[in-house]
Parts: C-alpha cells; sequence; structure tokens
C-alpha cells in the first residue's frame, strides 16, 4: 500500500513537472515552483524525486521507450505498409493528445539533458526514425507509396503531425477523430480528388 | 549613388541581424555583436539602423508582407484550386529555402514585436491564415478537395512545410527540386498510390 501512494505521488510530480517545463520551459522552472504546484513541501518532494534533471531524464526516456515499444509492436504486425503508416500517425497524435505535456518536453526540452543521457535520448530518436524510414522503403519498394524522397517525407510527416502538440485542445471544436481522419487522408490520400 | 551604398549597407546588417536572432534567439543577440559581425563601429551601424526593436519589426513586416503580397497575386489568378494550393506550398518552400533565417525570425521571435507592432503582425497573420483557409474551403466546395476538415488541414500544411526552415541544407543531400516534389505530392496526392 504505502510503495503504491509513493508511486501515485511521483507520477502527480512528473506530471506538474511536464505542464510546468512546457508552460515555463525546463530553465524557467524551479523545484520551488514545482512544490508549490504539487501542493507539498521540497523536503518531502525530494522523498519521491532526486532532482530537476532526473525530472526531465525520467520524462525525456519514458516517452522516446513509449514511442519505440510501440513502433516495435506495428513493425512486427503482418499489416500492410499503408496500414503501418497509418497505425505510426496514430500513434503520434494519440501520444499528443493523452500525454502532450511530456511529449513537448521529449520534443523541446531533451537539449538540457546531462551529456551521458543526451548521447543515449538522441540514439534513441536517430534509431526510431531510421525505422520509420524503413518503413517509408519497404512501402515504396513494394509499390505502395509514391516515388518519394525519403528523409523528406519522414520530416514531412513528422513535422504535419507535431502541430497538434502545439496547438490542439479538444474544446477548439475540433474533435480527437475529426483530427486523426483529416492528418491521415491528407498524408495518405492527399487533399487532391484527382490522382 | 551615396544612397544606394547606404540602402546596401543597412541590407547586410539585416541579414546578418536575421542570422544572429535565428541562432542565438533575438534575447540572445545584442546591437555589439551585430556590429561585430558586420565589422563596423557601433556608432557607424545607427547610422543606419536605429534599435534592436527596428531591426525584428522590419524583417517580421518585410517577411509578411511578402506571404501576402504572393497570396493576392495566387489568389488572383484564374487557376484551379489545386493549382492554387501547389502556388502557396511552393511559395512556403521558396521562402524559406531562399530567406531562411528572416523567415525563422519571423516565425519564432514575433512575440518580442512592441506591443501595438505585435498587434498588427498577428492581425496580418490571422488575415493569411484565414485566407489560406478559404481557398481550401472554396476547393472542398468545388469539388476538388476531400471533405476535410479546414482548420486542420490549415495547420496540417503549414506545419508539413516548417520543418525546411529548420532542417533543410541544399547540401545535405536533397535537392529543393526533391524537396517541393515530394512535399507536393504528398499533400496533394498523399503517399498511398491506392485511393
Amino acid at each position: 500500500m504505502s510503495k503504491k501512494f509513493k508511486k501515485s505521488k511521483r507520477d502527480v510530480i512528473l506530471e506538474e513537472a511536464a505542464k510546468l517545463f512546457k508552460e515555463r520551459g525546463y530553465g524557467g522552472t524551479s523545484m520551488r515552483d514545482l512544490a508549490e504546484k504539487v501542493g507539498m513541501e521540497a523536503p518531502s518532494m525530494y522523498n519521491h524525486i532526486r532532482s530537476k534533471d532526473e525530472i526531465l531524464e525520467i520524462i525525456c526516456f519514458h516517452i522516446a521507450n513509449s514511442y519505440v515499444s510501440q513502433l516495435t509492436r506495428i513493425e512486427s504486425s503482418e499489416d500492410s505498409f499503408t496500414d503501418k503508416l497509418k497505425a505510426l500517425i496514430k500513434l503520434h497524435i494519440k501520444m499528443m493528445i493523452e500525454d502532450g505535456a511530456a511529449v513537448s518536453v521529449a520534443n523541446n526540452d531533451w537539449k538540457f539533458l546531462p551529456e551521458d543521457k543526451l548521447k543515449e535520448f538522441k540514439e534513441i530518436r536517430r534509431g526510431y526514425e531510421k525505422r520509420f524510414a524503413a518503413i517509408l522503403e519497404q512501402g515504396v519498394a513494394a509499390g505502395e507509396f509514391h516515388n518519394v524522397n525519403i528523409s523528406v517525407s519522414l520530416f514531412t510527416i513528422l513535422s504535419a503531425v507535431r502541430w497538434v502538440e502545439l496547438w490542439y485542445r479538444p474544446n477548439r471544436g475540433v474533435s480527437a477523430k475529426a483530427l486523426e481522419e483529416t492528418i491521415i487522408t491528407i498524408l495518405l490520400n492527399g487533399l487532391s480528388k484527382q490522382e
């Protein structure tokens, strides 16, 4: 029981930290701000978490590992490359809607990781991008996708979903479903009706 | 002659300022850094430009007005909405390739404009987005485009080209032509070959 309680306090701290980092930037957030936000005294907060560095590290690697494990699942399916790409786009949208603040931290504040962790993080990201690109390449080779430049396609897709993190709020009159459908239509079928 | 010389010095100052703002951020760049970069003494630089604020204002409004005047030209053509959209996407890519640092400043540092200018800048940008959205809407109504959510489409398109500013360098093995072709293929026809 006590262990469970601790875990949940820790999760609250991580969640609020992600929100503060997103709002004020990693550099602009102090442990004192965080303690205030979660309604704890700083010393008791340190029972759950060692430092601001540690928080950043946990958030960045949690998000990176989440993307990687879901990519592994998608890669290993028997689906067409088209369906794999759809699943990847949905994954990015879902992560941004459900865990927006943490994704934002992993996208923007990773550069403040300590050097060894920074290197590790960059390697994970690079590996993810390579495996994403491989799905595009295989889809082109299989004749499922147009014969596009792979790295341009990869960055175009990743950027096309990226604004969701910065802009999308469910109360702005666009449902998560409409969002997903439109983005998938554009990236898979294009805006234009004629081929 | 003397006037022409002055104008060209001013252009050099604006160009180097845009590069410095992009590199170090608006807040992280001093007029002293800029003077050093353009190889002038600060007092003589002030013969050409009044302040850092003025530089930011000139860059932001130059870029915003450029986009708007080219949008006006595209709107007034007799082309299909598909061709208008292609022209708009090409415009964004071209601006980022040819004037990347200034576009980056207008995209990221506009928030440091003084209040009255900030308001004006936001209005121009909002007007641009509305008119861009209108082309999408008209294209849907005319049966040229899929029946997509307009604001999601607008942000997806604007973001899909945005990474070019952050990543694209002509020496990275992708030509400007390949870049343009792939982005237009994805946004207009989609990656997938089957409808």
